[in-house]
């Protein structure tokens, strides 16, 4: 197994984050910390989320902060949209997008969070893939929420996930679409790093060119073990959030950690010779000003742990070499 | 790569744990700690520390302890000892001692830890050897801490480890003792999942039948990785604490994580079917009774994430199987 040189993490942090407070997050907080966060060498993050203020208050400034943030060449800003309407919102706030389409691994799930079954919001494809086409935009990428497993359902079958992932590639392609990549969500933190694995394995012999992407949670321990698991496969695209902001909704008590933390995987992966592009020091920071937005303590090690990069971090990988 | 059929994990919360704590833990609220872990299936449980009460005075009851908790049959209770006089006390109060001879890999950390450089810890070993002999306890063990990186020392080479190594096995041999295992203890939280395959394969292409025990802290966010890693090379026993607890008295900020927590690492290992023996409901329970007794919320994630036993969690095996 050889792990890639170089891994490419997407922030959320600000996105799935913040979306999970439960106070407000003033809006010049947000755009204070995206601009940070521009410095420290990301090249994708996620700031906001195009959904009704309606369900989602916290989102409501979406537009004013993309229209306020600094934004630095050569990082993409980006939004989540879970309708049509808010993909019509990314598309006049200069967002960058990646024509995909998502849908739940769980059946549960996809009622829970969509009020839609898996197959129902399969049969809504057609139109995402009209919208998308209409406005320009390649569709490239497919995304499945709870693709390991789901806490109203349990274990996700991963025959089940190559199933209805097949569907996708064969409605893409029928309307002249190929897709490049998926990408997987361990939306409740169920995955192991086996799974991880035969999961990888199984999707790279089924579709040896499609690309892979994690989003991974770290809600029950393992989300670091997993990030190792798909680097040993290769993976090199991972979702992360800034001092594991993120929360999770559907965990057994509130206040579980959400999102696995950018500073933590960039960490992992720099120590052992992966290039981040990321400085540790400057993720740290953000880290710390994250916890200051929220007023309190966020799960991310690395802030309390220390980077420590002044005592001779690297002489092991020296001596590898 | 095979995984391991089961592992075995020694708990070191109530000395590691409790030791590390500001305040004072009552001498009850230990007993009855001890006596709740004795009912999880651990095998294990390492329950003070025999060290003089004007360092330490969380372990001045060290004794009262001893005598006091409910001895579960098949359970093993263990103590730490950094010297002469405190294996006296050990030899007198029924613990399960491992005739270990133990230095630390990081010369900076044995001046800071034990006001002795490793070489002199190493001149002074004889006299360990000689009371254990005189005891009558055989010595199988040797043990290293700051393994693979120090705070004040920073990386530790790995030859520099095997040399060590091969002196305490040559020293013992030279005495007619034969070591047959290894504790390595990432006592600061340095080791990264590469550096710990490869210092494992490299001592077992060297010392073939040495067995080798781990003892990790999550300080920076690498803790079960670490483990994934380890496992991917056939360990399986690991030093765990219940919660997380344990802290780290050198790392970068008070508060950081401590010792890798036993009800994720147990989680981790049954989720991949791996057997551990151990209760996982019970040891959330402990989990919750630890931060109850120290009075604030510990690292550990499965009391937060929820075990979600109830939850078809099998079922990804048996469809592996």
């Amino acid at each position: 197994m050889t792990l890639p040189q170089r891994v490419e993490l997407y922030e959320v942090g600000p996105r799935e984050g913040f979306q999970s407070e439960a106070g407000s997050i003033r809006t010049e907080d947000k755009i204070a910390f995206i601009n940070a966060m521009s410095q420290t060498g990301l090249k994708n993050i996620e700031v906001t989320s195009f959904v009704s203020p309606k369900w989602v208050p916290q989102m409501a400034d979406a537009e004013i902060v993309l229209k306020s943030i600094e934004r630095v060449p050569g990082v993409a800003y980006r939004a989540a949209y879970l309708n049509l309407k808010g993909l019509e919102r990314a598309l006049t706030n200069n967002v960058t997008l990646d024509g995909s389409l998502v849908l739940s691994a769980s059946n549960a799930f996809s009622k829970r969070n969509m009020n839609k079954t898996t197959s129902e919001m399969l049969k809504e494809l057609p139109e995402w893939i009209e919208a998308y086409q209409k406005a320009g935009i390649p569709i490239k990428q497919m995304g499945f929420m709870a693709s390991f497993g789901c806490n109203f359902e349990g274990y996700i079958y991963l025959e089940h996930l190559l199933e209805i992932m097949g569907k996708v590639i064969a409605l893409a392609q029928s309307s002249g679409e190929r897709i490049q990549k998926v990408k997987l969500a361990d939306t409740m933190g169920w995955a192991n790093p086996q799974q991880i694995k035969r999961t990888v394995q199984a999707i790279q012999d089924k579709w040896p060119e499609l690309q892979i992407h994690l989003h991974l949670h770290d809600t029950r321990g393992l989300g670091l073990a997993n990030v190792y698991a798909a680097l040993e496969e290769g993976l090199w695209e991972f979702d992360t959030a800034i001092a594991g902001l993120g929360g999770c909704p559907f965990a057994a008590v509130k206040g579980a950690p959400g999102n696995i933390s950018t500073e933590d995987v960039a960490f992992l992966c720099e120590q052992m010779g992966i290039a981040t592009g990321l400085n540790l020091d400057a993720l740290v920071e953000c880290s710390k000003m994250a916890e200051g937005i929220v007023g309190r303590e966020l799960p991310g090690h690395l802030a309390k742990g220390g980077v420590l990069s002044d005592i001779r971090p690297r002489s092991w990988l020296q001596e590898q070499g």
